[in-house]
Formats: structure tokens, sequence, C-alpha cells
């Protein structure tokens, strides 16, 4: 039987099983993952990995390293280990429950991706305080005003040095050879570091 | 002697060496490559390679393959050497000249780049009608509506299929702890595929 | 019976009567009228008019001028006569029927609005040429590619000066004090002067 | 001796007298004007009015009404004075000071306009919230995040309903023949009424 084709990143949004999740968009994720700066064998810590779709493109890219998986949803933790399963993946590991406290023994993370925090940012970036190695990068999305800025303040306090990207896309749609461009909702996309 | 760190994908602009020669975004560039869809036996041409920042990123992926690196200025073939070697990578086969005489012997290309095509992307197009594999993808980045427009009707010509995403970036300027954005050029990045 | 409140310039979409028929977004509506520089003897042709809502803002700022309001579609007729009721402008001239053949008749026309050409945009321009006075100006709205393309080779044949600014809206939806941007589609403004 | 061509409003940036106060561009200064819903008969605070641009329209739409241009650089102040007599506006008090203190005496303002703030916010929502007229219009523009959410949060304790559009805008640049679109820095737009 012939695997489905792969590529070596960029995994079309159209190829995750997904439910009623939310999934980032690919060109998101893509920008999400390069400004990570992963290597093969760093140790991630996905907070708030939905469908997993940025847990899958890390555990593929640092395919020596693994990845914690954290989503609170039931419905997230099962498309997790489906997209694991279709991707052949086995360095993730999803672990179901709140951030922080779903961190309980982990230790020695090289990165962070904030994807979605439920108001607990601070006590976050706080743990990461402890636990994130030296030259560690966390990358959050945002697409809400309020979360973006308790996030850069929290940022501030703890001395970290941030970059924020807004994208914003417009994808065509095209009807009788003629092309619409339709718009999406912009994201943004922080980059944060000691 | 240390390396310098280098990511597995997603290099920064700054650790391109660049001259005068423009050069894609990151941003641009992640999202370029994630079109692509690359395997690590791609073979791809990329033409108007420019500072070779996509080349680049091309050879580490496509570790397997090779990128031949098509560009007509002096100044560009040189970035593109330098870049090579600072990168460590030796699959890239940089080809001074224009496109398509340059791409003479060139032969089972999968993926093409056009980042600059100075005018000729009707001949360029019938070049990859002849010489792109089955399931081939071109993925070209355009700034003005006039060279956007003269592809998508070569590709309807041609009964390729097509997707533009017109990516708008905004970047953040922090100064005395505010965080003002700063737009930048929107870029149109077209998928095309048979 | 005290009438509804209306703002000397800049009304809502929601206080125009709409039907199915597609209507401009309110800051396009602003920046297209700001670019065609009123005056209030202004005589005015609104191609492609839809429900009237450019039409009605022009003929209340152009308030001693008059403003043909060409449209092809029944229900954009109804709907602009039933917004001139509604904002009590009786300086509008409604024509159903297609560009230019629905010109016939007007001359010393200062002002142009595209905003609907269904292809024939080569003849509306000739008749432009013919028709529109000294100092005229032109202004077009765009969603698609091929039509914002074919519109300006056509300005460059004839000599037009004309300049484009495409604008990417995002409006807020607020829920439970939480502040999400909802991205809108872009829309490509031409203003075009001989 | 003829006078410049003025249009009924949209004046256009290169018509003003500027020099290096920063000034807001003609499409953010008509969408922001737009939301203001001004009348005829409307007393307006343009606070941060800087070379008095968005003043100076009000002034012509509201021409039984005034506007309090309130401004703290010494050549700003200059600026709208020289504009005021530039456009034959004499229905605009130009007001040297901070706000709010610079506000002392002014009473029954309809519609506030903020451009620049300067940290004070809280107290400027502060005193509209005793000194603006029912059915009162505030209009916002911001270009940093921090400003932006310390405006919102003081909306949101105020009870202020509002709503954000984020302006994203490129302008074409034709260079022979070929037109290339350049992105400007995006801007927040807020309305605020009770």
């Amino acid at each position: 039987m012939s695997e489905p084709f792969r590529p070596s990143f960029g995994i079309p949004d159209e190829q995750f099983i997904r439910g009623k999740v939310p999934m980032t968009k690919e060109e998101i994720r893509v920008i999400t993952l390069s400004k990570l700066q992963l290597q093969e064998d760093s140790v991630i810590l996905d907070v708030g990995a939905g469908t997993g779709s940025i847990s899958i493109e890390c555990a593929l890219i640092a395919r020596r390293g693994k990845v914690y998986a954290i989503e609170v949803v039931d419905e997230g933790i099962e498309l997790i280990k489906k997209n694991m399963e279709k991707f052949c993946v086995d360095n993730i590991i999803p672990i179901q429950g709140m951030a922080p406290k779903a961190f309980e023994g982990i230790r020695n993370v090289d990165r962070m991706i904030i994807g979605g925090s439920r108001g607990n940012i601070a006590e976050i970036l706080q743990w990461a305080e402890e636990n994130l190695n030296d030259n560690g990068v966390i990358v959050a999305n945002f697409i809400t005003i309020e979360n973006l800025y308790v996030f850069i303040e929290a940022l501030k306090q703890k001395k970290y040095k941030y970059e924020i990207t807004q994208v914003t896309l417009a994808k065509s749609k095209v009807i009788n050879d003629i092309t619409m461009m339709q718009g999406l909702n912009p994201v943004f996309i922080v980059k944060a570091s000691v």
C-alpha cells in the first residue's frame, strides 16, 4: 500500500485530521515554525496544541528531539493521537490538562509554543523562567488585542526581548477564470527570547 | 572553532551574506518554501536566485536532491557562492544567465521557484511544460500587479491549477517599551501545479 | 415625526436599505468618495451603482450637482430609489442598463465611479475620453486581479495618470470583553486623471 | 487671483502645509472623519491636532459648528494657523497645551478625536464622561499596541461601546509602466460611544 505524499515540511491544512477544533492556518504555522529556530534535537513544549498540527511539524523537524503537546480539550487529544499515527510520528507526548499545571515533570525545554493560554500567561512565563533552557525561544500566536498586550507586558517584566510580526493573508478564489482575493483574520506572532 | 547556530530551517535574514541584491524577507521565504512541498530528494530550479537565500533553505531541506540557482547579476552569483560556503551547502549549482536560456541541459526538475522573471514568463512556463516532472510544483513571488497578472494568465493557458496568497506583514519596533507596528510591502505568492 | 439621524457624510452601512445586492463597505466608500475630489456642483456618473450607497453620499456632497446612477439589475434600481427616498435625495437619476450603452445622452461629467464593469472597461474608458470634462477624475474599485489589470492597462494606453490604494481592513468582534480582529476582503481603489 | 482647487472633503495630504510634524494619511483621515458622524453644527475637540489636517476637514464639514484644536508642540500650533488661513477656515480654536488641562473652559462637546494622548488617556476619558454631550462620539487613532490596549480597557471601565477598524494600506509606485505596491504602517481606528 502506498503512503500518502508528505513534504519535508509545510504540510497543507487539508492533510491534517481535524474535528471542530480550530487549526492554525498553514502560512501562520510555517512562520511560527521558522521563528522557533528548531534543531534536530530540540525539546519542545506546545501549549494549546489543538489538532496537533504544529506539534506534528515540530516533531518531524526535531526528529531526534521531542514535543510535549499540552491540550485541555478531549477532542484535541484524540486528534493529536490520530495525526501522530497518520504522519508516523512517535516523538510527541500528548498531555491533557491546563497550563502550567500540566507541565509537571517536564524539564529542559528548548522551545515553547503558545497557541492558547486561557488567561494564565503570567504563570506560564513564570514556569518558563525556571524551566526553559539557555538560548530558549518562545513563540506565541494571538488573535486578540488583550491577550497580545498581556503577553508582551509579561515579557517586558521578565526582561525578554521580543518581536511581533502581524500577518495578514488574502487567498485567491477563482471563479470562471477570474481571481478574487479573500481576506483572512490577521494573526500576531510574537517571538521572545532572553 | 565553533560553528554558528543554524536552525533546521527558517534561517533569519540577518544570517545571510547580503550585498545590495534585494532579498526575500524571511516570512515570505518560509511560506514560499512550504508551498513548494519539498522532499529530501527534490530537484529544484530557483529562477532569479538573488542572494541565494531560498536556494540555501531548499538545499538544506532537499539534502539528497539539488538546486539549480539561476541568477543574471554578477554580485548575486558571488553571494550565492559565499552563502553556500557559510551554510556548508554543496548541493547548489549556481548558473549565471537569463531564463530560460540558462536552463540549457537541466532536466527532471521537481520544483521551480520564480523570484524574478524579467518579462519572459511565457517562455519559462513553456520550458516548464516540457521539463517539469509529473506532480511538479511552481511557486512564484510577485510585488507588481502586471507580472502577477501575466503569470496567472499564462497559467490559465497551460491549464495549470493555481492559488494566490497575498501576504501583508507588519513588524514591531519597540521604543521605550512602546510597540509600534511598521508595515512592509505586500507580496503575492502563487503556487501552481498541473 | 422625527427624522433619523444623518451625518454630513459617512453614512454607516446599516442605515442603507439593502437587498441581496452587494454593497461597498463604509470605509471603502469614504476613501472612494475622498479620491473623487467632489465639489458642490459636480456632475457624477456612478457605473454599477448597486444599492446606491455611493450615489447617495455623492448626491449629498454635490448638493447642487447631480448623480447618474447606472445599474443593470432590477433590484438595484429599486434599492437606489428607496434609498433616495430614505435620505431625502432628489439629485440622483437612476438609469437601468449596461455601460456604456446606458450612458446615452449623458454629457459634461466631472467624476466617474466604476464599481462594476462586467468586462467592458475599454469601452467605458473610450466614452470617458470623449465625455469626461477637463480635470475629470475616475475612481474605480476592484476585488479581482484581472479586472484591476485590464483597467490599469487601459489607463496606460489612454495616457491617464493613476494611483492604486489597496485597502485591507480588519474589524473587531468583542466577546466577553475580549477583542478579536476579523479580516475583510482587500479592495483595490484606483484613482485616474488626465 | 484664482483660489486653489478645494474638494468638498477629502483634501489630499500634499495640500496641507506641513512641517516635520507627523500627519495622518488621507485615507486614515477620511475614515476617522466618517466614524465621527459629524453634523453641520457639531462642536468638536481634536486632541493632538498635529498639523491640523483633521481639524480643517472637520471645520469644513461642521461649518456652523466649531473645532477646538489641542496641540502641545509650538510648530503644530503654527501649522494649524497657517492651514486655517490656507483653507479659509475660521471656526477652529487652536489651543496650546496638554490634554486634559488644556480643555479648561471647553463645554458641550459633541465629538472628540484622539490622535495623540501622551499617556493620559484615563484622564481624558474622565473629562469626556463629564463634558461630552449625549450621543457623543469619540474616535481615536493608534499605531502602538500599548496605547490601543489602554484605551479600550478604559472604554470598558466607562461602559462605552466600541469598535476597532485596523486599516492596512498599500500604495502604488509606478516605474516604467510597472506598478509596485508599497506597504504603509497599519493604523487602529477606534470609535467609541455611550
